[in-house]
This record gives C-alpha cells, sequence and structure tokens, in this order.
C-alpha cells in the first residue's frame, strides 16, 4: 500500500499544517501559547483528524473544506491528553516521546492549555458554520463533539477509569468505561467528518457502528501494546496499567482473546462499510493499520 | 427599585431553573455530575447571565428564548472558577461561601467537572442553533465566547495573573491582565445578548462599550472587597490578594482613587446606553448595582 502511505503523509501534513496555524504564532502569554504548541505539535499520530477527512472525503467532500472540523476533533484529543496526566489523574511524565505539557511548563499553565484547547476547537466549529456558509452543519457537529467529550463522554469515562483503579471490573464494565473514555469521541470524529460530508441517515448510522467499534479495538490494541510495546516504540511508558492494577483487556481475557476481539472488532467495523455506496477505500486502510500497528 | 428587586429575583429563578435541567439529574459517574452540580448550584450572583438576558430583552426579545445562551456563560463561569481555586493555581479552599469543588470532591473530579462544564456551555450554544432555528447567530455567539473565554482572552489573562504574583505591574498592566481576566467573559454576555436580539451594528458596538467598562469596574471594586469586606459578606477568603503580594488597584492607586475609577468607568459604561434607542432600563440598573455592590 505504497499509494496509502503516500495518502497518509500528504493528509498529516496537511493537518499539521492547519493545526500550526490555528494557534496564532506569537502572543501574550508567551508561555500559555508556547504549552499549547508543545502539546499539539508534539508529533501524535493524527488518527482522529485523519477520520474526519477520510469520512467527508467519502462522502465527496474535499479534505480542504473540513479541514476546521479534523483540527477541532485533534485539540479536543490533545487537550484531554495533557489533562489526563496531570499529577492530579494518571501523573505521566511522558507523552508522544517526550516530557508531558506539565513537567515543561508546570501544573497551572498545563491545566490552563488544556481549557484554553478545548475553547479552541469550538471557535474552529464555529469559525467552519460561517465562513463556509454552513452554520447547522456545523452547530449538528459542535453537539456531536460536545457530547462525545462531555461528561456523558470522554470525561465521564476518565473519571470511571479513575475510579476503578484497584478495583477489578468485569468485561462490561470495562467496555462501558472505554466507550466513554476512548471510543465517543472517535466515533464522534467519524460522525463530523460524515455530517459534513451531508451523509444521508443510512450512511450515518453506518459509519456510527464502524466508528464506534473502530474506537473500543483501539483500545484493546492499545492495551496490548502497553503490556507487549517498548517505551521507545510507543514514546510513553509502558507497563503502566499493570503497575497501576488497571484493568484491562489482556488482564482480564487473556492476551490471545483480546487480540482475537480487536480483530473481530475491526472486521465488524469494515462490514458496515460494505453495505454503503461510497469510495470507503480510506477509511477501510485507516481501519486495518489501526488495529494491525505497533505503536 | 422594589420593581427591579422582583425583576432580579424572578430572572434569578429562570436562570437557576434553567441550570438544573442542563444538568442531567441522575448520572453515571454520579461523582462527575455531583461535582458539576454542586459547583453549578452553589449560588453566584449570575451577573453574567442577567447581562446576556438583559441585553437581549432590551433589542426586544424574550429572555426565555435565550436562556441556553445565559446558561453557556454561566457555565464557562463556573468552570473558571473551580480551575482557578485548584491548589496549582489560587488554592481556595472558600467560594461561595462553600467549600471548593476540589475540597469536596478531589481535585482530579474538580478538574474533568470544569472540562465537563466547559464542554457542556459549547453543547447549550449548538442546541440553541439547532431548537430556535438560529445557526448562523449560535455561530456567532459560539466564536464570541470561545474567543473571550480562551487563549487570548480569559485564560490568558490567568496566565497572566499567576505569571504577576510578587510583581508589581504598572496601572496599564493591571488593566490589561483584568481586561482579559474578568473584562472579556462580561463583555462577552452582554454582547451575546445583543447577537442574539440582532442587534445593529451600531447597538453592538455600544453594547460592548458598555460591557468592556462594566467588566473592569467589576474587578476594581472586586478588589475593594477583597480589602475591606468579610467573608462573611463574600462567602470567600478576603485579604487574599494583600497575603499573596498580587497587585490589585487600591494597592496600586490607593482605595479612593480605585473607588473614583470604577465610578468614572460605570458612568461611562451607561452613557453608551443613553445614544440608543432601545428600553436599556436594566442593563442601566445592572451596572449600578454591580459597582455600588457589598458583596
Amino acid at each position: 500500500m505504497i499509494d496509502f502511505d503516500l495518502y497518509l503523509e500528504r493528509q498529516r501534513e496537511r493537518i499539521n499544517r492547519a493545526l500550526e496555524l490555528c494557534l496564532p504564532a506569537e502572543q501574550i502569554p508567551a508561555s500559555l501559547f508556547n504549552a499549547m504548541r508543545y502539546s499539539i505539535m508534539a508529533g501524535g499520530k493524527r488518527l482522529r483528524p485523519l477520520l474526519t477527512l477520510a469520512a467527508a472525503e467519502a462522502l465527496g467532500v474535499d479534505g480542504v473544506r473540513v479541514m476546521d472540523i479534523a483540527c477541532a476533533v485533534e485539540l479536543i484529543h490533545t487537550y484531554s491528553l495533557i489533562h489526563d496526566d496531570l499529577p492530579a489523574m494518571d501523573d505521566s511524565d511522558l507523552r508522544r516521546g517526550k516530557p508531558t505539557c506539565h513537567r515543561v511548563y508546570g501544573e497551572a499553565v498545563a491545566i490552563l492549555a488544556g481549557d484554553a484547547l478545548l475553547t479552541l476547537a469550538f471557535a474552529l466549529l464555529a469559525r467552519y458554520g460561517l465562513e463556509k456558509g454552513c452554520a447547522r452543519a456545523a452547530c449538528l457537529i459542535s453537539a456531536e463533539l460536545a457530547a462525545a467529550a462531555g461528561a456523558a463522554g470522554m470525561v465521564g469515562g476518565q473519571v470511571l477509569d479513575l475510579e476503578a483503579e484497584g478495583q477489578l471490573p468485569d468485561l462490561a464494565g470495562l467496555d462501558r468505561m472505554h466507550r466513554l473514555k476512548t471510543g465517543a469521541l472517535i466515533r464522534a470524529a467519524v460522525r463530523s467528518g460524515a455530517l459534513a460530508g451531508g451523509a444521508a441517515p443510512r450512511e450515518l448510522e453506518a459509519l456510527s457502528e464502524y466508528g464506534s467499534r473502530l474506537g473500543l479495538a483501539f483500545q484493546i490494541i492499545d492495551d496490548l501494546l502497553d503490556r507487549e510495546g517498548t517505551a521507545a516504540e510507543l514514546g510513553k511508558k509502558t507497563g503502566v496499567d499493570q503497575g497501576r492494577g488497571k484493568a484491562t483487556y489482556p488482564a482480564l481475557i487473556g492476551q490471545t482473546a483480546a487480540r482475537r476481539r480487536a480483530e473481530a472488532l475491526h472486521a465488524e467495523a469494515v462490514s458496515f462499510l460494505d453495505g454503503l455506496e461510497i469510495p470507503a477505500g480510506s477509511l477501510r486502510e485507516l481501519a486495518r493499520r489501526l488495529v494491525y500497528r505497533n505503536n
């Protein structure tokens, strides 16, 4: 898939350029803007914005047109990483291979940089609505991302995760936590692109199912990599989940069953694309690489 | 002004009821929703949503119609209080007469409750746009509030404030910090109501000037109350600014000059209402009470 490698490289370049542009180059207070830029440009995989662009493109809308939405999704993801890494939460020193935001800029600025990134995400969605003349779609997408990122989504999942430490939930409990903590935003990334692409109800439904299965598969693979991978590959400390007594899929059902489950979810995810009459090659290939990755 | 007392009481009741309704009654994880509700219902003055409603009403739009916007403004304000009170920031134990959110629910849940309230604010704005069929106005208001609350507004001001501790800035520096930290959201609260009310450019301009002067006057009075007031009156610890070596208006220019400046700003603020052909009585009286208050 050399073509797809090229596609990914080009898309990531476009996303990175757009992210850089949405943060003004010089601003007072410098520490805040430096912290925001530091975390945003720390070199993530850009999975979520890639999904947003791919969903919109599958529906015939050029990625350039929905770039503000893709950036908003990545800003929300990055803010959540900064806050999750804080001493009061996961207390992580390393993220994406670099010291975490609060290790470099201090706790106060890290909290505020996260707040500012979250706020900027909704500024971008509003700008999309105003500049592209599609305010109603912008409101739909804003509602979608706010629901996925908020108390009944990602933030709620993080609380469940924190409160579960030291306890061993069952598989249903672990699924519920991760559907909120990781799955909701991945699903919303896909749905946002679909909404921007003017998806028909049937298409939106299928893409939602694709996104939610992908989100859970992604988390299972994350758990497996935390157990098997090395810090050099992952850019963050490994073995953290075990050390902390966190429930993980491999801990709960074993490594082999966990991998099999991720592969089954992947197969289900792409099966939802089969019924659609849209060119879903990118969505299909993104799903494959996400499940068969090593970082 | 017995009539205005009644008006205020009724408006506050409507705001409080709407705020309660926007937080679902029972949800998992309970700690998160309890923390959100605790901080939101801790009995603030509701100044900002009152300004939003009054601005919309002055332009002939019923407050009920823009209640989602007023609530969004108060959610943003409350999230900022939760985060400002954190140990890594101002490290406050008392807020609105009660233990601060992190003293009751712990730091992690307090950070996340703040995040969730900020996110919910933008969900309400999106809902306003979709349900009231005014998506474009919702995008304008969302952009307005995101700009006022973000890195170039409230969050930036908080960083400036943290970084200024122990130093004595000049008056221009203090003004700049407070225009961002407090002023931007107060101005945006007025402008959001005005935008929802379909303000003409001239009206929006005048209301913006009113709002920005009111915001600065509000902060000067806050500084004076911190120095003169009692904890019982204010519901938070007093004398904090002095103890911490924070620059304040009374410290910089003296109490008499500070009070005179607040009164001059108040006079300027209401003068901008004079040129408008709208019934601005509520905006006028809100400004008066804000400057001549004792808590």
